[in-house]
């Protein structure tokens, strides 16, 4: 084995802030010497990476629910990373962990540094370090959150999601249906159409890029939308909205399709529906629960492990030096299910 | 006394639906002969019509909270009547009511019409005629329930309100006084930011036709907006958007700035500020609490009695010709407290 003092840690830090769709010159790619941790720290080989829509927040400057990500620094990022080199007694040489290690190839977590990074052991019997990016993850904890906590539905209502593949969405949608709900789908093309139908059991999918979304809402809503779960913003909400029903809650937990927008934030038009139907429209931040992700957890990996929810990861090869091109991937909606950079074979 | 078969009941009618601001020509007059009514039915003289916002939503076709006017159909109005002939023994001659009674002289109600026409008696030892058609008639009770029960506000917390010195705002800006938050208020014009504050004791009033409403809000609310009560949408909406604070509260009870658009509704550029703020933004429609409306009426007359809320009236003359004056000034923005157009002289 290389000794740690022998190793390179290969970076990817934000050189600029992005306008409009990232590219390959709003990053700086830096190289460092890997040092041990002091007493009560630990080093990690960081073996993959969660590449998230939130991230396109983080690259711009200005007050939101998380500090930018400043010009220099490496860029935030989750990820799993495994234990190479510890002096805490609490995480041995091997122990998997889940953690905002950022796009760099090892993260050192100094002594008292464990909250800031999200750092937690996780158990692979529970699910794969893949699950642990997605459904066990920030995407799961944030689908799951913000559908029962927000979205409060009962079962019978007719929930809809955005971004029905993706991540966030294709667990909210099993989510719901294992909660009794209706679940209709928004999602680009028609193989993630079929795939949230067939084989996750939503009960429709309307396919957003082939054309008309409010008549495939009126065909698959016809008593309106009770929980609507949305990830994309744009005109999709003003479709949903024209569409929902009395007392109905919209929990707001993206918006894709402005992130990268370089013109003002499309508002939504149709936002007087909330008046005529008394309904509600919140935001959901995921770290917030973090006190009950245990809990949740637990109900999830239950639902894995019986068969009710599935997950699907885009895993993608190339390490840190290929994250530009992952996080396009991302904002073209060119990846089907979570999308996951990989850095480094992990054990077994 | 005019025999009732003597009686002319003028008419306003809905001659058809206005594009924009509304127009004399929007308008049809109609003369009938009054009659008598018949077993369980009252007639009444109008003596004040209501005029309110919501006006505009009813004129337009298509699906609301409530059925839109026909063409061809007497205006809706919210008035106070004067019972001048019944079969109901309910209802002695010379009662007063409320009731929706239309941009009539005269409304005849019925028996089983009573529940649709909003019908019931006010007791004058609580609230003038002109306060029942405000604080304890459909605007205070708007403001009421779309306050305590869709706000929340928490004592020392800061509530916004636009449209402070309009029938609704006056109202919550006071309730919430009372309440012990802080109170912002938003209005046109430098004699209606005065009166808010010095007449009704709100902490601070935004003259928004003075200009900078976001400097306005980042002076009068520092640690951001917990409560926003918005009756006006458009510019301001998104003002306040961007200024709100952790997990705050948005009612949305009315969009006046954009009734009369005939561009599409300018939607809330910032409503992902919800998402960063863990806010969230609800409609209100006060049907809804119809069953709670004598319990706030009784507290709010508490009120009026011990001098805590005042109120303020923009009565005008004319009788029902002048109906489409006094909409214009209501959409202009040039009333100054409730709009009320008086229709005949009531009992002493």
């Amino acid at each position: 084995m290389t000794p740690i003092a022998a190793l390179t840690n290969h970076q990817v830090r934000l050189a600029r802030r992005p306008v409009g769709m990232p590219t390959p010159q709003d990053w700086s790619f830096t190289a460092e010497p890997v040092v041990e941790p002091s007493e009560g720290g630990i080093l990690l080989r960081t073996l993959a990476l969660s590449l998230d829509p939130a991230m396109r927040g983080w690259m711009n400057e200005g007050k939101s629910y998380i500090a930018p990500v400043a010009i220099g620094e490496v860029m935030r990022a989750g990820g799993i990373g495994e234990v190479i080199a510890s002096k805490n007694p609490q995480f041995a040489i091997g122990t998997l962990v889940s953690a905002g290690v950022g796009v760099q190839e090892y993260a050192l977590i100094e002594a008292g540094q464990a909250q800031r990074f999200g750092l937690h052991p996780i158990d692979t019997r529970l699910g794969s370090p893949s699950q642990w990016l997605n459904v066990l993850g920030m995407p799961g904890m944030t689908a799951y959150f913000g559908l029962m906590d927000v979205g409060q539905p009962k079962a019978g209502e007719t929930v809809v999601v955005s971004g029905a593949a993706g991540a966030v969405g294709q667990t909210v949608g099993q989510l719901a249906k294992i909660k009794g709900c209706r679940v209709v789908g928004i999602a680009g093309g028609p193989a993630k159409c079929e795939w949230v139908v067939r084989e996750l059991g939503f009960d429709a999918c309307i396919d957003y890029k082939a054309g008309d979304v409010k008549a495939g809402l009126k065909q698959h809503c016809q008593k309106g939308v009770d929980v609507y779960f949305d990830n994309v913003g744009g005109a999709i909400l003003d479709d949903v909205l024209a569409r929902i029903g009395r007392g109905a809650r919209i929990v707001i937990c993206g918006a894709i399709s402005q992130y990268n927008n370089t013109a003002p934030v499309q508002g939504p038009r149709n936002y007087l529906s909330l008046l005529v139907n008394r309904a509600r429209m919140e935001g959901i931040v995921v770290f917030d629960y973090a006190d009950r992700f245990p809990v949740a957890v637990k109900e999830m990996a239950g639902y894995l492990k019986d068969g009710r929810m599935k997950s699907r990861e885009d895993v993608m090869a190339g390490g840190v030096s290929a994250f530009a091109q992952a996080l396009t991937k991302l904002f073209t909606g060119e990846n089907f299910g979570k999308l996951i950079l990989q850095v480094a074979q992990g054990p077994g």
